[in-house]
């Protein structure tokens, strides 16, 4: 009998869905993606991602027997059923999707399920900054926030699968819509598209000169408030400083809960990198109670692109 | 060679300490206390509470050598050195104060030590409403506000053996300075100390007549909110409506960190019942994300008086 050494990690986003084969020793060796967006039906979306791992496993001359199955990292996932749950940034809506049944059923393997943000984390800790770290909290920084705690060397779950739900800790009473109905979530102020939102606002509340003024607002990226920071841009530079700040403040808070060694920031806006986690270790700093001061790292994931999400998820089969 | 039953444990708040020789079934057999207050000078407290602990198991007929040890529940205690680190509401202030290796050796027997909320946790799922739970959270509701989170039935400890920090989270920007040094703690809202804050500042602030009005400012307690707010005194329910409302809005951040099965209620201000429990889980329940709603309890520690820090602590040894 063959010896089964690769898996499929997959990582489900807001924007993206990735795929990816993931040999044994951790390396992606095939990749593939749809926009999550343009499957607004749940069966078409899972007959599309289906047909491109089927061509990828193709062209690394495997077959479904050939792999331990299929991890997926998605948000509001229920690890213990194998679904989605209310999942705001998603477009498919409602409660207990079950996409877990759905793939398995559809590629004929075993699908095991997390979080985004957990697979990100497990991820991270097989082979990234977290290598060998006991107690740490991964926050992804994308269309939404998500966040993976590690607890003693173990994913802390909670009684449901839903622990670490730390884009939706309220930040401002009455403050922002955000996509989970509640109003004031960290996400709705700390994601990429919370970036966007406050550079709306100070572009209208606002006369100062920026370059981010030649941009039409609804085509305004966070990006595009990174690149003017980064060419010295004054309006830019102080949507991010807002925006870190308030993640700073916001993970003191998280410090105070489990006493992790590191917090390390993942994603889309944490590619910023330095700005982003000074800004934010100096905002986190200055917001411990004294116990806590000086003990506490915020580093920026060392995983490449989806890669700590795909070789997180695919290290759960 | 006699088998050792009993052991000692010991709650160290900032208003008493309480110590109790407890059986191996869980029953405490003596109980003593001294206030903690009265002794500035740390030698002298661990002197007089070891006296304490001497008299009390002379009164049972057992000596050092009958029991497993002294387990302490003590505010910001390390339980990985045995030591207190600056504790707000202590009188002994500083880093690193060896309580665990003085008690050692004066009495000449094993210690351990741990946070006093982590110790109550611990009494409450050996013998109290927790029994059975993997994943719940003990607020402690006293002189401060404590906390002590089991995870997967084990208490979340941290890198430092500081987590559970949670009367210590910002709840209001610039909000009432803090024992910690800090401004806006929950602990400056929701502890019996806090309480007494809101009172006199509602007396300051409006004309409402009430009967706390008959009581000198200097001189109020959280039992006189409570005793007038059970005989119907409108500014006395309006105080705990604002003091649980809050709390039960920061419980729904609690819940999305670790997704408990229950919180539990303990201390002073929980003794005010079902007033408190109903006040607290409707403003968490309104606060919740939607994945959380309807899952999460709000429970009153059926722990008597100090029973559960005394039998967690206990437990420790």
């Amino acid at each position: 009998m063959a010896v089964i050494n690769h898996s499929i990690g997959m990582d489900i986003g807001g924007t993206n869905t990735v795929m990816g084969i993931v040999s044994h020793e951790g390396k992606v060796v095939a990749r593939d993606a749809v926009k999550t967006k343009d499957y607004p039906i749940l069966e078409d979306y899972v007959e599309a991602v289906s047909q491109k791992i089927e061509a990828m496993l193709c062209d690394c001359s495997l077959t479904g027997g050939d792999v331990r199955g299929l991890g997926i990292g998605a948000p509001n996932a229920d690890c213990y059923r194998g679904t989605i749950e209310h999942a705001p940034n998603l477009p498919w809506q409602g409660e207990g999707l079950p996409l877990g049944d759905m793939f398995s059923r559809r590629l004929g393997i075993v699908v095991k399920m997390t979080n985004d943000a957990n697979a990100a984390a497990m991820g991270e800790m097989q082979y990234g900054v977290a290598r060998g770290m006991r107690h740490f909290i991964m926050i992804t920084l994308g269309t939404g926030v998500g966040s993976g705690i590690v607890v003693d060397g173990q994913l802390l779950l909670g009684k449901d699968g839903f622990a670490g739900e730390l884009g939706h800790v309220i930040v401002k009473e009455n403050g922002r819509e955000c996509g989970c109905g509640r109003r004031g979530c960290l996400e709705a102020y700390c994601s990429a598209t919370g970036v966007v939102r406050t550079a709306r606002e100070l572009l209208l509340a606002t006369d100062t000169p920026s370059l981010l003024r030649d941009i039409r607002p609804e085509r305004l990226s966070s990006k595009d408030v990174y690149d003017a920071a980064m060419k010295g841009d004054a309006l830019a530079n102080d949507i991010f400083r807002q925006t870190f700040e308030l993640l700073g403040k916001t993970l003191a808070d998280f410090v105070a809960f489990s006493n992790p060694e590191a917090i390390i920031l993942f994603g889309g806006l944490a590619k910023a990198g330095e700005l982003v986690r000074k800004m934010t270790y100096d905002a986190m700093e200055a917001r411990l109670m004294p116990i806590f001061r000086g003990k506490t790292k915020v580093l920026l994931s060392e995983m490449k692109d989806a890669d700590a999400a795909l070789l997180g998820a695919s290290a759960l089969v």
